[in-house]
């Protein structure tokens, strides 16, 4: 159920799109690149009018209000996440192999050029989090999948044998992504050159300690 | 070493303060709090001017620059965060029982009502992390004391035989930060009830992955 939630198709592609939606999607791949860095408040109409070289009117043709324009933002990393993360992890073998697969994705995507400030997710987070309404609702049901998502991995471990049946799903997630969010803030604010081989130890660790008893 | 660091008395008293050191005092306190919700970079002086009730000119005679500002929001939010969580830490025992006090002091500061927006330095580092200045590399520095502060606590633990003599300090300084950033995340973002009882499941799982073998 998380699955195809995760996987439901809210990206731009370039077939059979109307002008009006390449404009758009341009405005908000740049919208995101912006939001990477200054989070979601920092995309003001005014700034990303600059920033894409269009007027403030130009721009409020397309969004309704910021907010629409931080939905639409969001959905796009969201998208993007997938098909980075999320997708070459449902690929691989279930198990070991896809954990590992998903930890290496997750780190490529931090790095993603496109993205300067880092995973956007990240950044979300710590700025929305004290801040109620629609825009932290969304982000807070997309982390939750995510979760939820981390949960099925644990369990699918558990059942090709990598990991004990008794493994808790819910705590595996809740450890697998404090070495994610360890990792990020190692690499961009430490900018520690180890950081990549320590979350790979980490995983390795989470793994061990959830090893299946030998009979 | 980091222990002194850690340690220095960066913080304000009310002993033998003259008038002007206690304003300053109450703005810098008032400016952790608006920047634990909105960010240090959301502490512009005319922002704050509005928040403590005084003129944008009043507030120019405490700081030299914004940056100046933003150096003693930090060392403020480094001072609270030491006598908060490091000192209580430290007047434990070594081993685990200081490990448990530092999550629990850990997870009670994150919390602490002046803080509205969480524990400051979660948001500080994924808001500056990709913004090169003095504010951030005062923030890396804090940061990469805190982390030699629990690859210590970890030292310390192999020390009293409740980890393993070969356990590696910083990856488990690596892990330890992780369940509190992810405690962060679930406790914050997802309001998750079981946020609390999750990282000190997590902390007994990473205890027992280093648990020394028995001879």
């Amino acid at each position: 159920m998380s699955k195809s939630y995760l996987l439901r198709n809210d990206s731009i592609t370039d077939r059979g799109m109307t002008k009006g939606t390449r404009t758009k999607g341009h405005i908000v791949d740049q919208a995101l690149e912006l939001a990477s860095r200054e989070g979601l408040n920092g995309i003001t109409i005014g700034h990303l009018a600059e920033h894409v070289g269009m007027s403030k009117g130009g721009l409020f043709a397309h969004f309704r209000s910021k907010e629409d324009l931080q939905h639409q933002v969001l959905q796009v990393a969201i998208g993007r996440f997938r098909t980075a993360v999320v997708e070459p992890a449902l690929a691989a073998n279930p198990g070991m192999p896809r954990l590992r697969v998903l930890l290496d994705r997750w780190i490529g995507w931090d790095g993603d050029e496109r993205l300067p400030g880092g995973c956007p997710f990240v950044g979300f987070a710590a700025e929305l989090d004290d801040q109620p309404g629609s825009t932290r609702d969304v982000l807070a049901e997309a982390q939750a999948r995510w979760m939820a998502f981390l949960a099925r991995l644990a369990r699918e471990a558990a059942k090709t044998g990598h990991l004990r049946p008794k493994t808790d799903p819910e705590l595996f997630a809740f450890q697998l992504h404090g070495i994610l969010l360890s990792y990020h803030q190692a690499y961009h604010l430490m900018r520690d050159p180890r950081a990549k081989a320590r979350a790979q130890a980490a995983l390795r660790s989470l793994v061990a300690a959830n090893r299946p008893t030998r009979k």
